[in-house]
């Protein structure tokens, strides 16, 4: 329920687990330029005289004719180093442009966990922390991993929300084999059908990247001023 | 996100556990005749010349001028037998009028839970488990009714959705001691200073009542058909 809070003073972190954040961070971390959100396919294929990578993703799928969805394995080194990718996703890219008008949009996902978490607590600014779920329903996994964020900032901050407090215990139901604990969610059949167990399995990794994209004009890319403090 | 779902083919169930749907199911156990649910003081003080109790909530407090709020104890039978009572709540009854297209529209609390869900088993129908919260935000004592709802029902039911899976957890987290649980709620602070202590110890107390209200031409009132099966 996004309109509900003040984005405006906070930071914002977009979580879109399966697989948008994911990939995102994965992409920013292998060197791609940057990756631009944009809400529709139509928009997406705006761009296609501009020499980027073409990215659609609907209904967990690759739109026909374009580059690829957001599978993390197509965001390696190799395919998008030095590149500029235009992405569109079912749900990561709506609440992106719902954030607008945070203070700063971060991406957040399993991969960069530690990093963000850091970086949050040295920011000293209220955080909001947006899971994209699915269709605008609530998700599990973008849940557990608000509650991981949750569990290593509470020290730090003030848990205003509910959702937050039963986010983290969540987590700590899940974390000791988060795969597991996630063949509960309704989720898990409709991704079964899609044969991305592979992708899944990579989006749980928890710290392999230190890299944050953070919404710079409308494009993420990597932010800077973290790269300086490690 | 109640627009999500499809309320037409659905029971729906309302969830207002501190302490609109709490003092429903009393009062209508304690033989009020019908509790009408409006959405605004207004509506409710039109009301004033009908001989009906007025009862009206806003912030947690009795709004000025009414005959009371939505204390549990202000709903028992020597105040509201044989009385029609106009209602209106900050969360509750809104979530009434979002869900009038339902196949049948029920009220659910602690104090009724067991007998809510016999009777849901029975109907063979599916059950959308609308929360109130508080001013549209998630809140724990509503996901944590959920969860119980959830949690028995379980074996007869599919569940489909995350949120469903989610709740079941926290409910078995909390379960032990609900009202120490609740104490993590940032709620917990709001209910503290509106001195509602015993009304909160109250609201918890599971399986109480055998009355289930139900909406029936705008009004609740009594289920009969349910009366005849115990």
């Amino acid at each position: 329920m996004l309109p509900l809070y003040h984005v405006e003073e906070s930071i914002v972190v977009i979580i879109d687990i399966f697989r948008a954040t994911s990939s995102i961070c994965y992409g920013i971390h292998n060197g791609a330029k940057a990756i631009i959100p944009v809400s529709t396919v139509e928009e997406c294929l705006s761009f296609k005289h501009h020499g980027h990578l073409l990215a659609a993703e609907r209904n967990g799928m690759v739109v026909e004719g374009f580059d690829f969805g957001n599978s993390p394995f197509s965001y390696s080194a190799e395919k998008v180093a030095d590149q500029t990718i235009v992405l569109t996703t079912t749900n990561g890219t709506r609440s992106i442009e719902l954030s607008k008008q945070a203070k700063k949009v971060v991406i957040g996902s399993f991969l960069n966990l530690s990093a963000l978490c850091d970086w949050l607590k040295e920011q000293g600014e209220p955080v909001l922390l947006v899971c994209a779920g699915w269709k605008g329903n609530f998700c599990l996994e973008d849940t557990l991993f608000a509650g991981a964020v949750v569990e290593r900032l509470q020290g730090a901050f003030l848990v205003q929300d509910d959702s937050a407090v039963a986010a983290v215990d969540l987590y700590q139901n899940a974390k000791g084999d988060l795969r597991r604990y996630l063949r509960k969610s309704s989720h898990s059949e409709r991704l079964k059908k899609l044969n991305i167990e592979e992708d899944i399995a990579f989006c749980l990794q928890i710290d392999q990247l230190d890299t944050i994209p953070v919404l710079d004009g409308g494009a993420l890319v990597r932010l800077a001023q973290f790269e300086k403090l490690i």
